[in-house]
């Protein structure tokens, strides 16, 4: 009895080590510029997303949650958790892995390891957003924060927008001599800084990516200088903040999604109809990015679905094309849809 | 650089395949005695759980949805997908896949495909409700709709309720044929019928799980005679019903959750206020199911969120203590959790 369908789709399968294999294959600033080509297609066609808030199951430890977002042709999801106490038993805060799907079907084509990934579509929005934001001249970059993801941001900054001198600084020096050692090999000047009144000083953008749970006020106004471009990170849940409310309001303040960045994002410390600029109006040349080399702007990123949607989709094209993955067989395919039973008892292969 | 964390867990894996040899090494019908051991336990905890409603991201040919939901202990999700012209291009209509995660970590442990396990899971559901609905001297089933679920449905019945003679019925012969070709090696007594009125004769129970996606009525009240236990898990979304509603007035009706089957059951026939009993409460002994050798009782299933994770929980129980499984390699652990990048580059095993 014939009961397999020999058509049976399987799902591209992106582990850790086949993300490890492409991303050194590829190189990760290829590979984050490829990301920032589908960031920019996706952007462009905002309206055609549901944008769905995101699914979260809270407990005493932490939280789960699930980010879908589809549009006509393709939906994804990403699996997040954020667990503070698991570095305690060694194990990570944060963990991710995503699924992208066929609309037409309802197939899922790719599953993939998100951890990694996400640390790269967070570099390739950073930069995305920077290159309608920052002046054009712009060739220092200060990092305030070195942890897991001060690495791909600088790396994409380099590669994308000519940044010739990165300026590093973090509370811890063991984060600073880590970041050194990731980047000292690259064609770009480094410069270890002990304060964040230092490591500000002559940067054209400052990134601000710490990782404290907290309304902190990492910058502040009276640090930042005319015609500086801030990328602004770290502030991505209600009560962690990194900006001064001050440096806000001075500022021009550009963001993924009003509705999310809202409650999310540094803005949160504003009232509820401070002006902003949604991105994808910038992108679709509906708005203005940067219109002076003296104006101050601010991209307070937060992390939206769509940049999971992009990421996947690149990485879902990319193994589609080029790269060989494995396949899952996850999907049971019984030739005749009403005999799954006969499916069931078939041997397996 | 030691950036790979030896610790690293991995996620147990259920391929197709898989599941295939499983089901096959301990019978169907042991593993679906499992599965309602676990439904039980899970129906007894009814309040810890986090009900939330399914996601559905709807597209002109079909529908995607993520159902998750968990209790301070696990948090499980099940992807499944409907979309009826994927059989004109010898696709499946429905697939599924599920994920079983622990609370205190956010940490996924299991992927299953759930295309055979969700029948196998439905299949467990009616016969604990009916453990709890059916007269103990039940011997007779009649089955209307032979499709995918309807073998599974009677080698539960067979096994645990002692039922030893099976009524057929379908509009497709074919499909009665199917169904008995996959029954006829059991210790049953099958009996071939051709009209939905032939079928129900001296049954005891009836399971109603036809397909098509309308309002039917396939079982009259007329058919219906005192003392016999209505399985009806065709209706299952609004729009699809099976029962005329004036033998819902008669029966005592018994359901899952009363929010979701208000609209998705055979009762979104009747009005709002309508009586019905959660079986929770019957399983934990709060309320009655079947009082008396007369009365009508009907399971109005539509299949709930706790059903797939009492399932999947089964599963991983399974992989975990007897039967090895494929792991994914899933989850990035780097060994410094900020150093991420570290980790990217560090060559795969």
């Amino acid at each position: 009895m014939n009961t397999t369908n020999k058509n049976s789709p399987n799902i591209s399968y992106i582990s850790v080590s086949q993300m490890q294999r492409i991303l050194q294959k590829i190189g990760t600033e290829h590979f984050i510029a490829g990301i920032v080509e589908y960031l920019e297609q996706d952007f462009a066609k905002w309206e055609s997303f549901d944008k769905s808030p995101r699914f979260a199951a809270h407990s005493p430890d932490g939280v789960i949650e699930l980010m879908p977002i589809g549009d006509h042709e393709k939906f994804s999801f990403k699996y997040v958790n954020g667990h503070p106490k698991n570095t305690a038993s060694g194990l990570q805060t944060v963990i991710a892995f995503g699924v992208l799907s066929d609309v037409d079907t309802g197939y899922p084509l790719l599953l993939s390891e998100m951890t990694i990934l996400t640390a790269l579509r967070t570099a390739a929005t950073s930069v995305m957003m920077a290159k309608y934001l920052a002046r054009k001249d712009s060739k220092t970059l200060a990092l305030i924060g070195c942890g897991a993801q001060s690495e791909f941001q600088a790396i994409a900054f380099i590669n994308m927008l000519g940044i010739k001198t990165i300026r590093l600084y973090d509370t811890d020096p063991e984060a600073i001599k880590k970041c050194y050692n990731n980047l000292k090999n690259r064609d770009v000047h480094i410069v270890l800084c002990t304060s964040a009144e230092e490591v500000v000083q002559d940067a054209d953008i400052i990134t601000t990516c710490t990782a404290d749970k907290k309304n902190a006020t990492i910058l502040t106004s009276d640090m930042v200088t005319a015609g500086v471009h801030v990328n602004a990170i770290g502030g991505d849940c209600p009560g962690k903040t990194e900006l001064e409310a001050k440096l806000l309001e001075r500022a021009d303040v550009f963001i993924e999604y009003e509705p999310q960045t809202r409650i999310e994002g540094d803005i949160q410390q504003l009232p509820e109809d401070s002006p902003v600029t949604e991105m994808f109006k910038v992108i679709r040349g509906d708005r203005d990015g940067r219109t002076s080399d003296e104006q101050i702007t601010i991209f307070d990123g937060v992390g939206f679905a769509i940049e999971d949607y992009s990421a996947l989709r690149y990485v879902y094209d990319l193994v589609s094309n080029n790269e060989s993955c494995q396949q899952l067989e996850l999907l049971a395919s019984p030739s005749n849809p009403r005999n799954l039973y006969g499916l069931a008892m078939t041997s397996a292969e």
